[in-house]
């Protein structure tokens, strides 16, 4: 992309009502713009990185088995009375009359729905298990929306639904979102630990957060460093097999969110060098609940034997929008953006040092075909603008890597190359860099 | 896919309130589930063919030149007030109050929302041209939704904004949407007329209307057949070229729907047997509109004198959902649909005559994982319906190949392979399938 035809627009002073990293770098880089009170437009940059999020959450979402879908935004009110929940959600819960008064709502979330969708198309034990998800807008009304997208009114979720016949069956499904869900974060750079959460009514142990550690987060968490330091595991795990064993390996150190926190447990259970007690972001959340909606819905399946048999459901949550948000917090310095590669909104910044000059054009040019030939993803700063700042440009969007072309370099025929996340630079000849920075490019972008 | 996995609930009644074979189809096929009156759930097959549809569209945006973003579905009323539109727009817009009593709205369309985006990051005429787009769910509280998803009141749409320092500039952008949007629904397996449209109080002649012909159309149009012949501009044209020569061979011949239409200048211009007087169904809509938002909403940038301009500012729609109604309007049999293999949900149909014999099994495993492996999108009916069943399904779901594997065959090691669209059926080893079949779905997906 060149950037004389991007939509880049950036702000130079910082939003005064922006009190986290994540909120004002997203500004100020030109990545989200306010609508209204926690409803961001995604400019083009920050949308880039919005759609690798959902991506890489997709993808292992299919990869742990669930089928995509797509439920709307406006719900039914009478599909909120059946759950019991249209009068319990309260004011978070943005009400809507259309035009024939009829009581409609923006979904907050969606198990009414799925509950409704599965009943009207399944029928037996035979046709369990099943696993659906969809990536979709929601709207909470919260009364004070702020961090940015963090905190944000409209925001995009992932949510999964399983519903299985018997509780054993539902533990592999839940199982299997784990796992998914430790994959699908560390591929975005984030290590996070899942944490026992509130199961409410139902009671069980079958619910957990998901926490990223940053300085800002919205929660105190504590946990055994054992867990932060532990694999993640690999694309070769077989989702159809047992899963219990890495569940184990995650769920036998102590991890707990504020709520959840208990220090008597937290010290004997942790040796003290070993205890962290930081701040956390919440970026998923799955939760087992049983016939909560499936009996008072009447989401029955006929059973092995005669009668019909309520499914066991979990629901299990990523918060895409927010992600955004949490992968900042986690990578950022000073001066702008630090993008693990795989969510960056591209790989490679190409600044022409003297836009207008034939021999550095032409550079340019050559580098911008070779490299996007090889799939890397380059914004071509092809401006008239003063190279401090298209420097300060490039440290803010926080590209991975910076190739700058200038008439002093290629009296040598040289580059330089930056690296963004730890700020090197290295000068080599013009016709290395393609293959240079390209294989470093595809190297980071597989994963394990 | 395994079919064991999926979530497939086919309709064996074809439901009373459908009257057109999309809407019927759709149902019965499991591709949607209303949710309400004119908003539906997109259930796993509906919702691979719709993000096939918005790939699609996105692609040929990018190689037009626009860049995509992603702007909210709730906006502020004000923002509407600010252009005069908030009292206009009637009844179809979806008015909302949120706790704290704002007046917000689901957005129907968003011109006044990226003007707002616009002038807040765009000063000099040296950053024109611009062009923006997004791909997000609106809302039209339709007082008789109908049709499926071919008049919903919750639809998918992708809107393209431009904006230029003049009209000549702006004219130069509107070509470039207009021939995008020949290659997009062209792309698709749809041949699309261009029509000239009501240009409202503005005048001039640039807004058309893109319409594909169909029995179930909307509304009755009128057109030269020399435009249904006409070749549609290939993937090498240059959108940054002159595309004039492009527009005027489309507006040479005459095209109108109901409302422009003249019957004496249609039989004047037109020879007897030339003359198409049909039904169409409007997939897109490209229209100019000058400063009609830009002055009221003080979008302006610093002219290359003193002074500031105005900007001159277009729209340009593409109906996502829609199109899967107007294509299997216009690819379909009594038996189901017929996807043009661009578009289908998967690309081929491999149909397990006895699931649980060994040799039927290893070899729709085998054939399953050379096909995959070709990247071709296999669905896998792995389950113990009898034939009958399988071969039906199979029809109504529409995918362009159907490769049948049964213990009869086996016994000459032969699997037969149909053809959606003309039905015909070939014999042929086993062990040929996946070349045969992978050839001719990759062919398939090249395009012009």
């Amino acid at each position: 992309m060149r950037l004389s035809r991007y939509y880049l627009p950036l702000l130079k002073e910082t939003p005064a009502d922006a009190q986290i990293a994540s909120h004002r770098l997203m500004l100020r880089a030109g990545m989200i713009r306010q609508e209204g009170a926690g409803i961001y437009a995604w400019l083009p940059l920050g949308f880039r990185v919005l759609k690798k999020i959902e991506q890489i959450v997709r993808e292992e979402q299919n990869r742990a088995g669930a089928v995509e879908m797509l439920m709307p935004t406006i719900q039914s009110a009478d599909l909120w009375r059946e759950s019991g929940r249209y009068d319990a959600y309260g004011k978070e819960m943005l009400r809507i009359t259309d035009r024939a008064d009829r009581d409609m709502l923006y979904g907050p979330t969606n198990e009414e729905m799925i509950t409704e969708i599965f009943r009207a198309g399944v029928r037996s034990y035979k046709d369990l298990p099943k696993m659906l998800y969809h990536i979709q807008w929601k709207f909470r009304d919260e009364i004070r929306p702020r961090f940015g997208v963090m905190r944000g009114r409209e925001f995009l979720m992932k949510d999964t639904y399983s519903f299985d016949i018997d509780e054993a069956s539902a533990r592999a499904s839940y199982n299997k979102m784990f796992v998914a869900y430790l994959r699908t974060f560390a591929r975005m750079g984030l290590k996070s630990i899942p944490m026992r959460a509130e199961t409410g009514p139902i009671g069980g142990d079958l619910s957990h957060e998901f926490i990223v550690l940053a300085e800002t987060g919205e929660s105190a968490v504590f946990c055994d460093r054992q867990l932060v330091d532990m694999d993640t595991p690999n694309k070769d795990i077989d989702f159809d097999g047992d899963l219990q064993p890495v569940i184990d390996q995650f769920t036998a150190h102590y991890a707990a969110t504020d709520e959840m926190h208990d220090e008597a447990a937290f010290e004997k259970n942790v040796e003290e060098n070993n205890r962290v007690s930081a701040r956390g972001i919440e970026v998923g959340h799955i939760f087992f609940f049983g016939d909560k909606y499936s009996t008072p819905m009447n989401a029955v399946v006929a059973g092995p034997d005669a009668g019909d048999i309520p499914v066991q459901m979990g629901s299990y949550g990523v918060g895409v929008s927010r992600l955004l948000g949490a992968i900042i917090e986690a990578y950022h310095d000073e001066s702008g953006c630090k993008w693990p590669t795989p969510v960056a909104p591209y790989h490679v910044g190409l600044v022409n040092l003297r836009a207008g000059d034939d021999s550095c054009d032409a550079t340019c040019e050559k580098l911008y075909a070779e490299l996007t030939s090889q799939g890397v993803e380059v914004l071509y700063d092809d401006t008239s603008a003063r190279p401090g700042e298209k420097f300060a440009r490039m440290d803010l969007i926080g590209l991975p890597y910076q190739v700058v072309i200038g008439p002093r370099g290629l009296e040598n025929d040289e580059a330089e190359v930056k690296t963004r996340a730890d700020g090197a630079k290295e000068t080599m000849p013009v016709d290395t860099v393609a293959q240079h920075v390209g294989s470093a490019v595809l190297k980071a972008l597989q994963y394990a």
